[in-house]
């Protein structure tokens, strides 16, 4: 942090007139603000500026410095070993999370998570924890190093005390229409994985119909800056592109993702979901120093699963932040929903698209997600595809099975679900699911 | 005004992405924003969209209206005859107002002035009226139409009565890095000058080093855009781009410029001041109605000159508002500053630059302007230029004196005197003072 004095009105017309801001200025503006000194209607007129100019990498860099060390930065290391998180730019039953972390902490790497909440059409892998009986996020800080230490991983939730800059910046965007900016998301996102303590990240950067990024540009421009602010904090990041043309695996919704994951621990998930998991998990086990290459990570990460240590660090995990185990072992114990209906093809032909989004909010509409922050859930809740693009259906057969407590959100849910779906005569092509990786190395394009 | 309601995120994201807003989205943002409905930090989010991405001339003009009906507009139709006013963008040395005025009132052509006070490096017609002793700019809405009425002219300063949603932008572009749009520049000047209850408007856009746009091409967009505005409201509006490259005549301050101002009523005005004075005047009483074309209108400027009325006018109208009508007569009766200072050539040869924006802040540090709203002006103080461009020059010549009551000032004075003028060896070319007109029929060349 500087101890010099800048003009605001001067920085914002820096910014304003295409101009790059130097680390110093960035600093005393962010740190400004989160001290009250620099008003909200400053920040926003230098936010737009930013949104329609850009930053560059330093600047975003300098941005994340700042939100970072408006909080605290846990220090994890007391404990052994390179710590290892992902992240996701989040997608439609992406429980990806779940299913990896196990997979690197049974290699004794450390996975500290620290998770949000779903709001709007993709869900937040708190809430999917929270679906399981008694399963506890909230801890204190001494708690999650001690869960940490024991299990080599921890699932908690978000603290007021991390990156507060970001929590008043985010909210300034949100009603000034400064959200869609990839540096600003990018320091968004890395000031608070490095707050939780990391020597290393994975980052899955989602494109495609039910990602945030629609563009497959976008994506990659998101992921080279967020690998150029993790490599400028000393962390080695590693990103992938992965595709979100449509959910992924079966499952969508609280429960149904917990199902599914401990499926996919044990061996039996959906191809999208593992050979993504696979790379970032493998990845991860690479980074964590207990594989040399990224291909003998990969082998031991699908090993995890053969041999049920990845499944029994999920029960051990969870047995640890007091959720119910027997569960997970055999679900016809859970509570499931009450209800369902079946929603059916209303043609034959070859399923071609899957709009992620409207599953993402056919399913929030059935209970399973939150449309304002303060709306609470129903983690039984949710939508099960029966088929994928490429398959080919008849006419009347059921296309998904939705899941709910509350009967009368059925119809609200099937505005969403009448345009998920089309369905043509030829089969579509195959679309890769991992596209690129982007290291400090550059772009390396993966698959094909 | 609408009556519709619109989603302010939505709007400002419409700017953001390049679109242009409909006149119903712009009045609803800014009806909002003036009933504090809208806080100042989407607002400034809006500007800064609108900074960047620009206004066409339907929302400028949708902007103007706005901000007009924000305040009181004056209806000035009991008064016969077309009502024209001037407005000038602002320069150093810039008396033309004083001159013109009575002169176009002279024809029987009401001209309903309402202006500013100067801030920074140009000075405000107000503060010149008031360094007139006695001379009173303040008064009731009753009493400007009465003086109006029976002098067809009057010189008031603004209440804030007039467009108060134009003050508050304004205060918030200020400190926002919004100031210097074009399309946001030309709504806060016709709101203001259409608030006077006027049929017809000239306007004076200056160009040069001394004028608040440097670029021709900018000017020539101010002004394109002031038209547009003006026909949009269905008032005849004339705009002329005018040389601002040195200062206006040889007298900068506020009694100097009165000064000089009478000098030009009596036929003695400096040509650079009564060139754009005639073309200004003899516009003013085209659209008044009492001349068929600019040319004869021009004549009749010149004739009021020298036979007398338009200076005999100006006393008619200071004897009306309560000022000393002895002292413009007789310049050696008014109260001069105590101090003055001779600024000598530091070299032989001809002045082929002199920078108006220099001497104008040479005058205000001697007193004669303001550098914060608050501050007291000493009406005494200014500058007389003994040389302008063009003009052969020996070295240790004087080519300035300074006039002020308070000796302290000088030092800071010759800073900015040291870097206004440019001595050469060769005569410069001598340029254009007015270079085109813009009309409801396009833009047009003159002189040349």
């Amino acid at each position: 942090m500087s101890t010099k004095g800048y003009n605001i009105v001067s920085l914002i017309r820096k910014k304003r007139d295409g101009h790059s801001l130097t680390r110093d200025e960035i600093s005393y503006l962010i740190d400004q603000y989160t001290k009250d000194e620099v008003p909200d209607y400053q920040m926003s007129s230098f936010l737009m500026a930013s949104f329609l100019n850009g930053m560059d990498e330093d600047e975003a860099s300098a941005l994340t410095h700042s939100m970072l060390h408006s909080g605290r930065v846990l220090d994890l290391s007391e404990i052994p070993g390179k710590k290892v998180d992902k992240h996701s730019t989040g997608g439609v039953g992406d429980k990806l999370s779940l299913i990896l972390a196990p997979i690197v902490a049974s290699y004794g790497v450390p996975v500290p998570m620290i998770s949000g909440r779903g709001l709007g059409h993709t869900g937040g892998t708190l809430d999917k924890m929270e679906s399981i009986p008694g399963f506890n996020v909230d801890m204190t800080l001494d708690r999650y190093q001690n869960i940490l230490a024991k299990c080599n991983m921890v699932m908690a939730g978000q603290t007021e005390e991390v990156a507060p800059a970001d929590k008043r910046l985010y909210a300034l965007r949100d009603v000034t229409a400064t959200v869609e900016s990839i540096p600003l998301i990018a320091g968004s996102i890395m000031s608070k994985k490095l707050a939780e303590g990391i020597d290393a990240l994975v980052l899955d950067v989602k494109f495609g119909s039910g990602a945030f990024m629609k563009m497959h540009e976008d994506a990659q421009e998101l992921a080279e800056t967020l690998v150029a602010i993790g490599e400028d904090f000393g962390k080695e990041t590693v990103a992938y592109l992965t595709n979100m043309n449509q959910p992924l695996g079966y499952k969508v919704g609280n429960w149904l993702e917990v199902e599914e994951s401990m499926e996919g621990l044990q061996g039996n998930g959906p191809d999208d979901v593992m050979e993504i998991t696979h790379m970032l998990a493998g990845t991860m086990i690479m980074l964590g120093g207990k594989a040399d290459i990224v291909e003998e990570g990969i082998e031991m990460s699908h090993e995890a699963v053969q041999n049920g240590q990845a499944f029994d660090k999920w029960l051990e995990l969870t047995e640890e932040q007091g959720g119910d185990t027997s569960v997970l072992k055999d679900f016809s114990t859970y509570d499931h929903a009450e209800h369902s209906f079946d929603f059916t093809a209303r043609e034959s032909g070859y399923i071609s698209e899957i709009d992620a989004y409207s599953i993402g909010m056919a399913s929030l509409e059935l209970g399973a997600g939150r449309k304002r922050k303060e709306d609470d859930i129903d983690p039984a809740a949710g939508i099960e595809l029966h088929h994928k693009i490429g398959s080919k259906v008849e006419k009347g057969q059921p296309l998904i099975t939705g899941y709910m407590n509350d009967k009368s959100l059925v119809e609200s849910s099937k505005n969403y679900l009448k345009e998920a779906f089309t369905i043509k005569n030829e089969e579509p092509e195959e679309t890769e699911m991992i596209t690129h990786r982007v290291d400090r190395e550059g772009i390396h394009t993966i698959g094909g």
